[in-house]
């Protein structure tokens, strides 16, 4: 995947839990994802169409996403409710929105977000996309940003 | 969600399955998600934007995600590996490019598909939309196609 696709999603997720949660994330090498093998319980998918046609999937533990639902809800969720699912979509929502904005070439629109609970999920890429992941740490615990577009992706 | 929205994905759906998988389906009666509770083991997911947001996931058990990939490849994967997971996000796309075509007043680009296993995965849609399950039955096992869009959509 070009890099130019790729940084403005790791500025984006800085960005997003920097200005949303008031939390600062110190990032980790972005790899390549070699296998589909579960990363943490809660993911959030939102696609990006456009001249090119991506997703980009957060992913956080149980306790970091009750932790970022409350931070953004100012009350503390009881469990992995309604409420986590829609802030787990949200912030998946913002941060494509903040890397759309950066990737204007690519007159990208962002998709409805949905939100994947489950301990031992795996998110599988189609193989005609090479899926980069961007891991980070931070005070809420870690979250790991997963991002992939489809291959024929235009020159600009 | 509006009916003109749905019936093209019931009609996608069953299309999609008679051409692709020589498979099919009948229809069971299409419901509200109440909620987020998992389905079957592997659920393919893709996006559409344009006039309106929204998403859709197939969902089968891993049996039939086996056989359906057999069928499209004329060989049998042997676990629930690579091919089986690009099987699945094509058949998604399919079912999204179909129904696409029958709802050209909304502009649609269809994303990039994921596939998500998990024997307890559950997939949760944001609270501005209200996602309908297509419930179906065929002879490689039950199929589920849910369907949700953002409520924000336009007249036309």
């Amino acid at each position: 995947m070009k890099v130019e696709l790729l940084n403005p999603f790791l500025d984006a997720t800085t960005s997003v839990f920097r200005t949303m949660l008031s939390c600062e994330l110190s990032r980790g090498q972005p790899t390549l994802k070699r296998n589909h093998s579960p990363e943490y319980e809660v993911s959030g998918l939102i696609g990006l169409t456009g001249k090119c046609q991506g997703m980009v999937v957060i992913s956080l533990g149980r306790d970091t996403a009750i932790k970022a639902a409350e931070i953004l809800l100012d009350e503390r969720p009881d469990s992995l409710n309604k409420d986590v699912i829609d802030a787990v979509g949200e912030l998946a929502n913002m941060i494509a929105g903040a890397a759309k904005a950066q990737l204007v070439q690519f007159e990208l629109s962002v998709g409805l977000p949905s939100v994947i609970c489950g301990k031992n999920h795996s998110i599988g890429f189609p193989s005609n996309s090479t899926p980069i992941l961007l891991p980070f740490d931070s005070e809420i615990g870690p979250v790991c940003v997963e991002v992939g577009f489809a291959e024929n992706v235009p020159e600009n």
